[in-house]
């Protein structure tokens, strides 16, 4: 292994496989963004959240005695990608890696080195809207219960609903004014990438949690490009029929929880 | 601009120039990691932080009136590396376009695909050892000083003293003892990467924070390759002699921040 090889052209065989999702059953949650991407892309893929044994395989991987193999350091948390011999965690990371083979980002070494531009949309909405979004109902300990940390939680969520999300929502409304985002709905280039998924997701998952918040911000008529993008990725063949189906999990105690004491009043 | 358009070969005029690092003067900040890697590198760049305009310059940037240009999102927060026409902002997605450039990355294409195992231990160290770090003094609202939060503050720094830090530290521990950390003290490959300055500034910032908290666990001896991984990057030459330099702000107000009331009694 060498940090500096020349590019090696892959051996077909090795990576002529289907993906496989390691995630928790029973949410959406980070895995989400994962899924929506294999969606769009018709890949092959197959998904803990549908497998008996799903809590098993997690924490075969996430357990504190993995130290990973001769060519992969292990996880530390789930959603973990494995695709043949290679296994990578982290939500924007392995976005980048299933994005760049699915035509869903610009390649590494392009002009415009548009595979930074489209990470740095997507680490800008996970942090914003799904990472910030699990504060407001865990400001303390993510060991202790929702219960027990509720009134901190009403203090960070009312922070969160007004000034936090429109912060959020206002930069990618002007993401989409800006001219590097091209014509038509999407955050870069004119193309749908996976930041457009992943920007989906998460209002998608900000509806469920804080409806009345959401719906206030949407009737301001101040983020119309976001809402016209999530419509747009609703309407996508394959996420509309995936949506449908019974692969997407329905929401619960994930990130994305709908407890109504934090929405707005 | 195309999202799948073939790799163009760049112009080496237009990147044949020095690095320009926008962040806030007076913290080391989310900076720092970006810093940390120009230096190794050996990389002309100018900083912000050493400018008379400083503040100036980053509001220019994050101000809610700024779309971008024809190739370039605008950034949300800085650290925003300009280098040429491009701009870009999010320190993992920064330390990726220097590590690739400089060799402290594997190269996209790699045979073991070992950029996308870079970054997810970037992200890990970001997520675990500066971010929830951030949050132990802010753990209700941005917007509030840490007089506003502290009894919220107290306990949330409680449980990452005692849960969250050991955890990662753990994590990390694991990443240096598994076949894929090579030989030598670095934890990915063999060689040193961009990670490795990551999680050295990490120990670094937790240090200075918790003392009490890091000694105790420095003592266990339960983490002794992530103590040795932080020796080895002090010592290398062109770091060692960074440190020592007035280059390297002093830690404040920034992530972190030292409240004795918030560490280890």
């Amino acid at each position: 292994m060498s940090v500096t090889s020349p590019s090696a052209k892959r051996t077909k065989t090795a990576k002529d496989v289907s993906y496989n999702l390691i995630y928790w059953p029973g949410v959406p949650g980070r895995g989400e963004h994962v899924r929506l991407v294999l969606e769009e892309a018709g890949a092959s893929y197959t998904d803990t959240a549908a497998a008996e044994n799903g809590v098993d395989e997690v924490l075969k991987h996430t357990a504190d005695t993995n130290t990973g193999d001769a060519s992969n350091p292990p996880p530390f948390a789930p959603p973990i990608l494995k695709h043949g011999d290679l296994l990578i965690s982290q939500v924007p990371n392995i976005l980048q890696y299933l994005g760049v083979r699915h035509g869903l980002a610009p390649k590494p070494g392009d002009e415009n080195d548009g595979v930074y531009h489209v990470n740095q949309l997507a680490l800008t909405a996970l942090d914003g809207l799904s990472n910030e979004v699990h504060d407001t109902h865990h400001p303390i300990a993510m060991g202790l219960t929702y219960e027990d940390q509720k009134e901190e939680s009403k203090k960070r969520a009312k922070d969160y609903v007004e000034s936090r999300l429109p912060k959020f929502l206002g930069y990618f409304e002007r993401v989409l004014k800006g001219e590097a985002s091209g014509e038509g709905p999407w955050l870069y280039g004119g193309l749908l990438t996976y930041a457009d998924l992943v920007l989906f997701q998460c209002i998608d998952g900000v509806k469920f949690a804080f409806p009345k918040a959401l719906a206030k911000l949407e009737e301001s008529h101040k983020y119309n490009g976001v809402f016209k993008l999530y419509d747009a990725v609703k309407e996508r063949p394959k996420i509309k029929e995936y949506l449908a189906s019974e692969r997407r999990q329905k929401y619960a105690d994930g990130i994305y929880r709908h407890y109504p004491e934090l929405d707005s009043e």
